[in-house]
């Protein structure tokens, strides 16, 4: 039996690859992302310095046996770093030309704080004499040798801190030194001592001088920081598993600092912020990597190093170009030139800004590096969604935080940055907003239907109630509004017109700034920055590309006309979701609904009625018309009529007080609408009277809101305006609902046509938002031409969560304690509403082939609910015009991901 | 071709049996109910007037070409009737010797009031001469000749009945007859005359001299009666398909006014009001069928028939036990005895009384003529539940409504008649019920779980408001407390202490009447009978066979001993629930959960909640000893905190009032709790904050109830009691939420089991009643023991139907209208929430096949809802301990029906 090979030096790739059965994945899941890169780079025939890794499973096996090292592994460590001392030339420990290496941990996904480096191993007192030989800079050997015992203190003897930087202090201050720099070679020597001295008191043993125990230690350090807290904290964040394991990358040092033929930096092949296809980086000469980071010295610009190391720039770009078109991807590397010699460190996929995200994956796919689904694959709809809406600017919010304007933090509702005057109710934001132009934050306990006018008119919303699904948030994220909720932090006092989180108050006028998609509500003002769809090319020709890979079409919600053209400007394809009522609730219209409500006779009523009609049938005119050729979803009235009365509480005190008072004038009325309000009252409204119940109850609305429609259609098609009107009946549980209205409704539609002479198609469906409808969605296909998911009450009912209530009392507290994976309101959950929309998708179909379905509840926006939609086949998913370009991308890449 | 065979004559049940494939039911279906009889008896042997029966297949065939005999008919028809002339040795319309029939409907199931029957169908002008002479009865034929015209000008001719009623007045009155016998047979003769000019003159043609005119007509008209009016609505109410048609029976007419040798009668087999096994009934000597019915003589017991008509008697006598023992089951019969021959005309099941049906059930089955299977299923859980009710003394019912005392009309929430004082609220209810002693009829616009001290001091409720599954008709049913709610006629003005509908006022303390199960409000006292189970021996016999035959075993929903130990008696085999929040409502008990529930901090809060655990623990030992050796099913606080808090709006009012006042004096302390309890608010509390969501939210209580739970039964475990305590976890939507919180109620339990050093078996497991949680049941059941399902709730949700706004709002006129053919909150929904719970059964039961599974919902007492539990593969029904004998019943007729 061969022994288990434990330990890849540089020129093993392919012996790791065909042990692991060949996919560059499971080698990355062996030897770790940043160990398997150096070992790419040193396959393709880059100047990587010499190196070993020491694998995952090693790492797995020390763990498993109770940190004990697998048999044979330490011997080929052994065995790995003689190779890499003939390949340096260099000998660990040899005090004339000693080796020194670094040790790195790297795990298969990068998990940045799991674990520090280990710089400088191998260097001891007597190395660093051979060292300030080779140097002629015994200042920097003596600054390593110093900062080597402090980080093996730290990271492999595990000290804290504060145990190396009280004494070092104690030192400076001693010394009269500033700063770390104002140390003299001797200084350093001297503060070697007195960090030996600290490992030997705090440990009760030297600092280990002899550097095969060093490298030892620190591969027993990076195995144990497997499960080291931090590192556990960061996987359950990032969903990373726990039985990755980690490798371990023990590298021969180059030094960046021996000369002015020496040099360090850090590049990208393109420019992560903008995108464009131009080396960006960063270099120093005569310095070490860190010096780079911590910024003591001014770095040059990459291009610059043509001057001053003109072959060394040379070679480099062209690895630049090479590594590139190898890992076909923008790469972020590190390099040191060691005495005019170049040196890669590292080079990895590069982060990048949204905007450089879109032009790189439109750039490559151009330059036929990449496919448009690669270029697809490349961006996500977060890089997308932040195209869309103002942003803060990142310094900005940084400074804010550290200067304690960081005022409360909420659910993120909607997201984009927003930045306005305080105002604490829907009319004076209103008035504000539109009359006096000012910037409006719109502050609310929570809002309802008739606050809509004053949120249109808010450039934010911010609420101390409610979840992610709360009415505010549902209209922030409809109208694009950067919105806030559930800041449960702050206090409103409407009375006093001020709110407060702990002593800190805001009055009413004073500025504020929220961001919508962190969730972060900051004091004062915040730079903004504002993209714009129409002039980004990159990310129009992107959402092009998606539309053609997509299988699922990206319709949109809509209800006025202005939507419906911002939505198709967005590159929605239909209109799935109209709410009717909403018009019912302009300032205009109102009092004719309540007084619709409120007849006592049907003739009372139809009167109301007709003066609607013209109302209704002008708003589908418009939406028609903004979506001529493309089908638009009109769902007939939904909400309980309580909806559209005045406040009950508000009237209950009225009278309470005009009684106590003893007023009488107008009493009685007061009285008599109090108590038609309360004889509408509902314990659970969301499971009451509306949607088809209430067509069913009062037939008369309906048949009114399908005589606009039709109407509507009518006209614009003698205009030449072609339509796709779609009936949509809310809240059906059993297809017998159907069969008493479907009729009817039909019945009327078909008459308007013939008065009007004209011939159009239309649909007449349901949505599928109620358990039971799902559950016999074969029975409800008998008559529904088409299904859409109405996800947010389906979420409701099926998990039985109010969603008014539940994301304030218990569904924060879920989420925290893994009950819930995910906000179901916010990102479909499969398992369980999911499953009742599968069975409604097959069995549907099962009964009318060719079934139009699709969703316009709020997980219509969400990219992991799309793929799901994708997944069942659906043919459309309906979203917020906002969000349909998120949209697109999402169901192109939900079709690349599950071909 | 043979052609088609539409008529039977009497001797060919053979025939018309091989012809539908020999079931009796086919035969029953071609020949009608009625004609299936006849045949049969024909065919054992018993004397049957010659007859022959047209067949539903021809009526269908008529009614389906537009109401054309079908070919062949009406001479197979013809062909019938001279074989009956030769059998009875008449002819028809033969004047010396003339044969006259019957015409009658006669479908495959009874439909009463569909056609009334056409006798002495023959009869003309000429043959009337001949029946003269052979009955040497003029008045008698006369009579007979113009109730002919009459009722074929009614029935078959389609006149009002005042065409000849108006005529006949007139008649009476110019010749002063008082009533119909004060005429002559001269009078009667005129009075024929008198008639035929009605339908001359009504219809433009002659009353049909010719007899076949007027059988052929008569055949039609029966035909046609079958889409009547009448008929479509009786099966529109009865669930009778419209497609089987009705056959037509034409038997000879025998006579029993042909002197004192002749009589006629109608008999049951067994004594249709108490069961006995004698003969019961009543015959009259010289007399037409119709004077027995109508009352004019007075009738004698059939006994007495041994001695005026011994041989018939004794022939009658023997004829009832061959029929008896033939159909093994108890005979309804009608009979004429015709000149000393005894004739049969017609027998059937007998209809009979509750306690009727059992003790025949018993009986026949003791007697080996039906077997124990056949016995269950000859009572109807409707019988049994009868049995367990004070109810209204039947003439005393028609008495009132006579006097005009029906005062409403509501849901008949729960079964039972109740008489007492109006009283409207709780307290005074309570203090006059207990303290006074008074019978109290408690009537509020709805009911609150604090109004429960008041319902149990009650012999009734009624409630103006909610629907049969409101909290008042909960707890109506759970305590066997009669209850009718949503008498929507009523205003009840709680400041005046009265209650009105329209002009009719009832004070508080008036005396009222109401019947829970038929949902009638009677003003004043009305009669009452009380049955009582143990000493109801043939009920008690026919449960225990019940419970050999049933798979499904019948437990009870149970929340204190006294309830336990009458569920126990009246046959449970556990408790499947016990709401443990109902011990919390206790007055002495309110206000520490009160202090709990607003305590500030965790060791106020545990505080109280130690205060509360002797409460518990003492409930749970009264219940464990009831239950020795069963198991006993303990639900953890499921209601929303809330519900336990004051009344908002009451405290709202006080605040305002106080406010407008200007008065301080304990606002501050007021506003405060208002405060407290308005943060409490949710939207759609059904859907919110409680069950399993409190318990993560808030762990300390269901902490405390876990250990009183099981410190209980570990001290009746040392009083010698066999515990087997299972933990229900209520409102479960995830597993895990199950996985959070059950390990550590677990540990609770071993702890406790280790302290008191004893060791039960025990359970935990949770409700299904989340519509996700049965979606997910596979993983559900991964923690879960046991199921229960919640149907309540899972009704409520799989429907989106609020349970406490739906009845009163849209579900009466959604049954009305057909939309819900039943109540999904009494009878389960088989399709969509039945649909569900068969997945949560089979999909639990693949991850846990020996899961323990049963229902405690509403359904769990509801014999259709029972049957489906059966289906599914329940191991329980857990229902209220009034409703145990039905279900016990229910559960045995659903194993026989289902094997």
């Amino acid at each position: 039996m061969t022994q288990k090979k434990w330990v890849y030096v540089f020129n093993e790739l392919d012996q790791a690859s065909a042990y692991v059965g060949g996919s560059w994945d499971a080698v990355r899941g062996l030897l770790g992302g940043k160990g398997a890169n150096l070992f790419e780079m040193y396959r393709i025939g880059l100047p990587v310095p010499p190196f070993f890794t020491v694998t995952t499973e090693a790492c797995n096996a020390y763990l498993a046996s109770g940190e004990k090292f697998p048999e044979g592994m330490w011997e080929q460590e052994l065995d790995a770093l003689h190779k890499i001392e003939e390949a340096s030339g260099k000998k660990f420990g040899d005090p004339s030309n000693p080796l020194l290496v670094s040790c790195r941990s790297g795990a298969k996904f990068s998990m940045p704080g799991m674990m520090d480096t280990v710089l400088n191993i191998g260097l001891n007192d007597e190395t660093v004499q051979g060292m300030i030989k080779l140097t002629n800079n015994p200042r920097f050997v003596y600054d390593s040798y110093r900062r080597l015992i402090m980080m093996f203190g730290a990271v492999v003897l595990g000290l804290p801190d504060e145990a190396f930087e009280e004494p070092m202090e104690a030192f400076k201050h001693q010394k009269g030194a500033k700063a770390d720099t104002d140390l003299t070679a001797e200084d350093l020597k001297e503060l070697s001592e007195i960090f030996k001295k600290v490992v030997r008191e705090n440990k009760g043993f030297d600092f280990p001088q002899d550097p095969i125990e060093q490298l030892r230690l620190a591969t027993e350090a990076v195995f144990k920081s497997w499960n080291g807290k931090r590192a556990i904290d960061y996987r359950r964040a990032e969903g990373i598993p726990d039985n990755l394991g980690t490798a371990v990358n023990i590298v021969t040092m180059v030094f960046g600092n021996m000369g002015w033929d020496s040099g360090t930096g850090v590049a990208f092949t393109r420019n992560p912020s903008t995108g464009e296809r131009k080396v960006f980086g960063e270099y120093l000469l005569n310095a070490q990597g860190e010096d780079v980071v911590a910024g003591i010295r001014n770095t040059d610009p990459i291009e610059k190093m043509a001057e001053t190391l003109p072959e060394a720039y040379n070679e480099f770009m062209k690895i630049c170009e090479i590594l590139e078109k190898h890992y076909r991807d923008m790469q972020d590397m590190e390099f040191t030139i060691e005495r005019g010699k170049l040196w890669m460190l590292q080079t990895r996929n590069g982060k990048r800004t949204a905007k450089a995200a879109i032009k790189i994956a439109v750039d490559m796919a151009n330059e036929g590096l990449i496919s448009k689904e690669e270029a697809v694959m490349r961006v996500s709809t977060k890089q997308v969604d932040a195209m869309l809406h103002p942003q803060f600017d990142e310094n900005a919010r940084k400074a804010a935080k550290k200067e304690g304007r960081l005022f409360a933090t909420g659910v993120n509702a909607s997201p984009g940055a927003a930045v306005g005057q305080v105002f604490f109710d829907a009319d004076t934001a209103e008035k504000k907003g539109k009359e006096e132009g000012l910037q409006v934050i719109m502050v609310r306990p929570f809002t309802k239907p008739d606050d809509v006018h004053g949120m249109l008119a808010a450039k934010g919303i911010l609420t101390s109630e409610g979840g992610a699904t709360s009415h505010a948030a549902v209209v922030a994220r409809q109208f694009g509004v950067p919105c806030v909720v559930g800041a449960s932090a702050i206090r409103i006092d409407l009375e006093k017109r001020q709110m407060k989180v702990g002593d800190v108050v805001v009055k009413e006028g004073d500025w504020i700034s929220l961001d919508g998609a962190t969730g972060e509500v900051f004091l004062g003002k915040l730079d903004l920055t504002v993209p714009n769809l129409e002039e980004q090319q990159d990310l129009l020709t992107l959402l092009n590309w998606a539309d053609e890979i997509a299988r699922l079409q990206v319709w949109a919600n809509a209800d006025y006309p202005k939507d419906a053209r911002r939505a198709r400007s967005y590159g929605a394809k239909g209109i799935g979701l109209c709410r009717t009522e909403h018009m019912f609730f302009e300032p205009e219209r109102l009092p004719i609904v309540q007084r619709m409500i409120l007849a006592e006779t049907i003739e009372e009523r139809k009167k109301a009625l007709d003066e609607l009609l013209p109302f209704q049938r002008s708003d589908f005119e418009g939406l028609f018309e903004a979506m001529d050729g493309y089908p638009v979803i009109i769902r007939l009235i939904d909400p309980p009529l309580h909806e559209f009365m005045p406040d009950e509480e508000k009237l209950f005190e009225e009278v309470i007080t005009m009684r106590v008072k003893g007023e009488t004038k107008g009493l009685a009325e007061k009285e008599k609408l109090l108590a038609s309000i309360r004889a509408m009252h509902e314990s659970n409204p969301m499971m009451g009277l509306r949607g088809v119940r209430l067509s069913i109850y009062m037939p008369e609305i309906v048949e009114m809101q399908v005589r606009a429609i039709f109407e509507a259609a009518a006209n614009c098609t003698l205009r030449g305006v072609k339509v796709k009107p779609e009936v949509m009946i809310p809240l059906t549980g059993t297809v017998k609902e159907l069969e008493w209205i479907q009729p009817r409704l039909e019945r009327i539609a078909k008459q308007v046509m013939s008065e009007k002479g004209v011939n159009f198609p239309y649909k007449f469906g349901t949505m599928i938002e109620i358990p039971r409808a799902a559950v016999t969605a074969g029975e409800i296909a008998r008559l529904a031409e088409f299904f859409s998911f109405g996800t947010n009450d389906l979420t409701q009912m099926t998990f039985g969560y109010s969603r008014d209530d539940a994301e304030r009392n218990f569904l924060i507290k879920y989420v925290e304690e893994g009950i819930l994976e995910k906000n179901p309101f916010q990102t479909l959950d499969r398992e369980g509403v999911g499953r009742l929309m599968r069975m409604a998708v097959e069995e549907g179909r099962r009964t009318r082939p060719e079934l139009e379905v699709g969703i316009c509840g709020e997980h219509g926006g969400d990219p992991d609910s799309i793929e799901f939609c994708h997944l069942i086949g659906q043919n459309y998913v309906s979203c917020s015009p906002f969000r349909v370009p998120v949209a697109r991308l999402a169901a192109a890449q939900a079709a690349i991901k599950n071909r």
